[in-house]
């Protein structure tokens, strides 16, 4: 880690860290929770506000922000965070999910992958080489290394060959990046549900050495109990002094049970495409704004959230504009979702630090246990 | 006027009126623009984001309302103030332009209007009376008439059924009114292009007697030169005592040269409806940020303007957000655009106050004059 980054880790609670990230542009406290900004924007929401609910770091992504509006523009444009007026850290992924999510007629090499733009069918090739450079004319301060995101489910083989394919690509991405020393280079461990592989991935990873260390590959449909059982195989092999992220995960039940297994970095598109869809996290389960149910229903959604949606409107309000289709609604429950989740984020941080981490409970009348807790 | 409300001119310069209406929900400042919140929400806007850009009152609509959420349940809710959080004034629209634009199957009586709705196909009447009442319901600070908005163009015959028929339901509107004395109620002049009509629908309306004078029926094709022409014709005749309200109008260039015919009130949708589509106004004339010309231009949209939008954000970053169809897009320029707005009509009121209005200039580089300006 470059010397102007420190991770710190200031308390444990089993296998749970809490700690510290600095970075040259703000600390991020761990484990933390990092909205979705693909577009250089997170949706409906303003930057402050953003910031207000307590997040620390957003995400950006390669390939989109690649495709519009293209790396070297944004760099003539002063960057990520200027054109979009988020000032603290950003994590830019690298693409690899989207390349095989959203891209048409891909082609993957030993070289990279080519693909056909979803937006106006224009060709790209993207290289693990390429791929840091996009990443330093968007001015991530933590990179993704490319990688396959290899299909679920896949057989052994297959995910053997991809997996060391994704390797081969870190490599190659470590050595571009060496040469660009102002950010964080993360790896990222595949290998799908194969204990062998996934552990091959780790140690392969720890060999090149990197600054943190992503687990892919998950939340495409594995379940719970399967990105517990990858946990199981990978954490205990990663070094305590880098930071640790499980990415697309997910589901609050779901963040709680990785962080018991050590983990300390978070994404997910759940707050934030809820929010625009009428759902709403709250400590009793979600609601469905959308039910007529709500047509009256005087409360806010929740009474002890401090987010504007809770303190000044009504479940009828928020259910009469997501039935006339107004922005407002999206705008609102965006933000009272991104609250919940860094509520949840902050309640976790203090009791791993007040080592009751064990009893840490969240929902109001209901366990925690992956997989369960709805939404 | 009830005495919870009071009306002041301060300053006079020509024609033009600089002054103060006061109601139980805080004082309008005029000449004023009142944003549109048609459903309960000004589009893509926080209603302190509303408040910021200095509005003073907004408005909303009696045909969507009665639609949805309904009176009856809006008045369950604590009416329509508390449900949007929108504490100021609110003038609500008797839903006649709105019945005539958007609804099916009309049929007009004598007794009313019955419709279908846009949305679902209900059968609602809308009477004088009804009007009143469901904008009772909804907390209306300031009532407006239930009128026929008379298509343009129209020959002189049926714009003179059309206006008598106006007429008598104002005047019914105005006896079913008397019972609720805790707001006001405007009048509305129509007559279409007639200048005997619009006189003698000025003065049936002076003979009922209301407590602000609105002139309807225009904004709707007859260009700028007309709407002028119905002001000269209406305007000499309406009391000095009492606030006029040209409904829909319009184009900046239209708001100051109604000022200078005596008008104090209007409102329209471009600065919404523009924002939501890519359209700024600025001092400098509109700015289409769509065009692929703004893809890497520095400059804020308005390097004077103090909304959120040109104080944090590159033409660049907007067109991109345009480009890509982020939710943001919207709610930086529609702030910017009712920023512009309210920008104009603090000046028109500082010019009027200072008596320097004859020379008014609010455009760079530019003059004023009706119909010119762009947007």
């Amino acid at each position: 880690m470059t010397s102007a980054f420190q991770f710190t880790l200031d308390g444990q609670c089993g296998s749970a860290r809490v700690g510290r990230l600095a970075t040259p542009r703000g600390t991020i406290k761990t484990p933390a929770f990092m909205p979705i900004g693909t577009q250089a924007a997170v949706k409906a929401m303003f930057p402050d506000a953003v910031r207000e609910t307590g997040a620390d770091i957003i995400l950006g992504n390669t390939y989109h922000l690649m495709l519009r509006p293209g790396p070297e523009r944004m760099a003539r444009l002063g960057g990520l965070h200027a054109f979009m007026n988020w000032l603290g850290p950003i994590l830019i992924d690298s693409g690899g999910f989207q390349v095989m999510s959203l891209s048409k007629l891909r082609q993957i090499s030993e070289e990279g992958v080519t693909f056909q733009s979803h937006v106006d069918g224009s060709r790209h090739l993207l290289t693990p080489e390429r791929a840091v450079e996009i990443q330093c004319q968007l001015g991530s301060d933590i990179q993704m290394v490319l990688d396959e995101c290899t299909a679920y489910p896949v057989g052994e083989r297959e995910a053997q060959e991809s997996m060391e394919l994704s390797m081969r690509w870190a490599r190659r991405a470590r050595d571009a990046f060496a040469r660009r020393p102002d950010a964080l280079q993360f790896g990222i461990v595949q290998g799908s549900v194969f204990e062998n592989l996934r552990k091959r991935s780790t140690e392969w990873l720890l060999d090149i050495g990197f600054d943190g260390y992503a687990i892919g590959g998950l939340a495409v449909g594995e379940g719970p109990q399967m990105t517990r059982q990858v946990l199981d195989w990978v954490t205990p092999i990663l070094p305590d002094d880098r930071p640790r992220y499980l990415m697309g995960v997910g589901k609050p039940a779901d963040i709680v049970a990785a962080v018991r297994q050590g983990v300390d970095m978070f994404d997910c598109v759940l707050p934030t495409r809820s929010g625009r869809h009428g759902q709403a996290f709250t400590r009793d389960g979600p609601l469905n704004l959308r039910n007529a149910g709500f047509a009256e229903d005087q409360d806010p959604i929740d009474a002890e959230c401090r987010c504007p949606a809770c303190r000044h409107y009504s479940r009828a309000y928020l259910h009469h504009l997501f039935r006339v289709g107004e922005y407002l609604g999206p705008m609102l429950l965006t933000w009272h979702n991104l609250q919940f989740y860094q509520d949840l984020m902050h309640e976790i941080r203090a009791s791993i630090a007040q080592g009751t981490f064990d009893d840490f409970r969240f929902l109001r009348g209901e366990t925690w246990t992956s997989g369960t807790g709805g939404l």
